[in-house]
């Protein structure tokens, strides 16, 4: 990437103040950017780094009002992070992401189709009936499996697993290590207290702009024609298990090591945090708020509550049961003394009730 | 797979009502399978499909009823639901399974023994010394360390990895990522507050018909001649965390996320729930069932107890304790009421005998 | 391996009491071991064992006194298991990473570079701009993304995935599955309900003598020029999460499933149990021990402190508190008991004062 300001500045539809020529290469942050780089001041606790920075040029909110000189070149927007973000999205696209081509040895079943401008990365492994769409990344030592279809523009990092019939749509990320479309966690009891596999022969639907992160597992659904599913916009964090038959509603955002059991159905726009545990069969409501190691054993029937605790509840009433949780050792001991001062209180009346009877 | 339904039903030893000659290739549900597949009726509430079903044939419960007239053949068993498995887990052999050869380029090392009927796909490694039994399934990207054995019958998924000196039973089903006997984690700590890490020479025994989920690592034993030991049917989820020197007794069950810590002796067919943590060295008796994210930091004595909480105890009388612990604030409200009362009626009883004294 | 005890004995500074001569090629435990091999006695449980073992000889403690006739060799030292201790490394050095060489096909990138006796095993993957050092093991599966720089006698076990710009000092044991510097969970939330994922541009690095389990994930810092910093000594276990931004401080050990979230600084010195969460953005103090399962939601301040619990506080106070909660029916009876006296009492009272008024 090497662009004059001036050029920056029209893509992020932003006015420049100062020398639009000068070339930038590299992005930085403020407090420590040299020459030929760009920073951006979003939050004012920064706002004194913009008379010293080194930077070629800061992105800063249209109504900033500088308080002293300054000697670096502005770029003038409405929110200089997203126009920030926005810039290393450009750079992350021009420089990381260029690989392309097929290194070999690489591997290719029978009757699979690729489609335009795709990476296969060494050591890829691709099975039979499967097809790609275009500008696909396969990276290194990728498995996959037969009759998996995969949309334009999807990523599968080093070591993605993706189990036969998998179903993946287009602009999804899969990070290392996710295992997609496992056999699910299912036996049959049987007599002599052994386990019998029940065969699990349905599959994983996963929708587009979907990312998932790494060491993250998802199990496929028992019977045929079911799916486990994904949908439009969930972000999935790492090491993170999905059981067989769950759904996952839209733009839902699960933070690293939760799990959902299995056949339970997750709402849309849900935040659910870390080492949450959601229990078999339950349905989570839209917009639900599920905060960290909480544990979910009833459905969440009433949309957009935050909730805590095993079995979790009302995240508020969580934090004020737990405040008295804490003095519990406390409480008792009260509770102990109460109780003497009305047994004695009670001997003193029953005594005296005693001696005017 | 293409059968007559009268073959299925000879294999499910079942009474055909219908046309046993027409031609089965798919397996489906009731509600939505199509002319040639076969469905299944065990739940009572979807006795309303059959009458509408397109399925070619429909396996039900031999003294099943029809209310109203049914135009596919039925197959009249024991227990339909059995019998729908036993028939995915036919189909399953029959198609899913069928992988054979050796694909290239693979890797192979000196000294190492293969069976019969062996599959081994593109990228696998097997080290030396290793011996690997019939009619065994390695996907590619298989890591087999040096001295493994292998009995027959074992499918390891892509990705697996074993280190060396690991010995894996007959009919056991190693998921994606899965990662066997690697390091324990042992450090000394040293006088200058660093660790230094302690060899781990021992192994990984699996016994047989044992199935490990995707992502799960256990840890080699310590000291030469130990070995972590899962035992005969056990079913371990997803993403599990088994440490050195743990075992795992016969036909236990655990579900994703839990973690043994180090010389745990876990019992035989416990039930534990995803998301448990065990603390080392304990010992879990038999038939014991561990709710969903509950921490264990006592062994477990009697059998068959049923345990929550962190630290766990009975798991009604966690849920008892848990509906008090949500009224927390209310318990401590009418506490201070109580309080409150007390003092002022001793203040009147004591303002009394003062009077009265 | 094969020495003598003399050897050994020097090998250790230890004292020779008996057949210095016989030789020794294995390693064993005092109540098993053979002839030829070694065993050590540190617990005095294990006292029984030395008069009937068939060990070559046996490492004792310095002021050892026999209770019975001996037959075998001993040597006496300082500290019988850290004696044994330094011998299993020597072994493990000597036996189990004895791997070296290319095995093919392997793939490397252009302009990599790589030190002295190194392993590469085959499948292993190197991409461009790599530098590594000398008496590296980079086993099967592994892959090392653009740009990664890695320090001496570090291994990387099977399967293993570096991403571009990874940067690993020496001495670090890397086990399988473990992913280093993949993309941080970080999306911008759109007015249209959906997130729109923010490029993640830092990298990971991880200092000397670190050790990072299998399958554990730890991401890249999200800007330019930022880290993940894993420092000095740091020992982490299996399936763990390390956030993007995290610093984990010198020599702290977490135990499995473990996850700190974005931005959190870790002080030196911590002992983190297993199954433990770390909010984000939170600092804790050095010296800090939290229990298995614990939530920490806020900043630990004071060094050395003992905490447990979600929200965690002092691990002593924990249990005290949770004494409580496991009676928490009781009191709550006990407490409505109460009440009830307390408002008879006062009826008794008000009644009196109302006959007395």
């Amino acid at each position: 990437m090497e662009f004059t300001i001036q050029q920056i500045a029209g893509m992020l539809k932003g006015e420049v103040r100062g020398n639009g020529q000068e070339k930038i290469n590299m992005l930085g942050k403020i407090q420590d950017a040299k020459k030929g780089q760009i920073a951006f001041l979003a939050n004012p606790k920064y706002e004194q780094y913009i008379y010293t920075t080194q930077a070629s040029a800061v992105i800063v909110k249209k109504d900033f009002q500088a308080r002293k000189e300054i000697s670096t070149t502005l770029i003038l927007v409405e929110d200089p992070y997203s126009s920030f973000t926005l810039l290393l999205e450009e750079y992350h696209r021009a420089i990381s992401f260029q690989k392309s081509g097929i290194e070999e040895p690489s591997f290719i079943g029978k009757n699979s189709t690729i489609g335009k401008d795709c990476y296969r990365g060494a050591f890829s492994y691709i099975g039979n009936h499967v097809k790609i769409g275009d500008n696909v990344k396969i990276y290194p030592h990728v498995y996959v499996g037969d009759n998996v279809v995969i949309g334009n523009n999807t990523i599968l990092h080093p070591n993605v697993t993706l189990y036969a019939d998998t179903k993946i749509g287009s602009n999804c990320v899969l990070h290392s290590g996710a295992v997609i479309g496992s056999d699910g966690f299912g036996f049959a009891p049987q007599e002599d207290g052994s386990y019998k596999s029940i065969p699990q022969m349905g599959n994983v639907v996963i929708e587009d702009n979907v990312s998932i992160g790494n060491n993250t597992v998802i199990d496929c659904a028992t019977l045929f024609g079911d799916a486990t599913i994904i949908r439009k916009g969930v972000k999935l964090d790492n090491l993170i298990q999905i059981a067989h038959n769950v759904e996952i509603g839209k733009n839902t955002v699960i933070a690293a090591q939760s799990g959902v059991s299995g056949s339970a159905k997750v709402g849309e726009n849900n935040m659910i945090a870390g080492q949450v545990g959601i229990a078999g069969h339950l349905i989570i409501a839209n917009n639900t708020s599920i905060g960290a190691q909480a544990g979910i054993s009833k459905s969440i029937k009433e949309e957009g509550q935050r909730i805590l605790g095993y079995p979790a509840f009302d995240i508020k009433e969580y934090f004020r049961s737990y405040a008295v949780f804490k003095r519990l050792p406390d409480l008792n001991d009260r509770l102990r003394e109460l109780e003497k001062k009305v047994n004695q209180a009670n001997g003193v009346t029953e005594a005296r009730e005693a001696n005017e009877g």
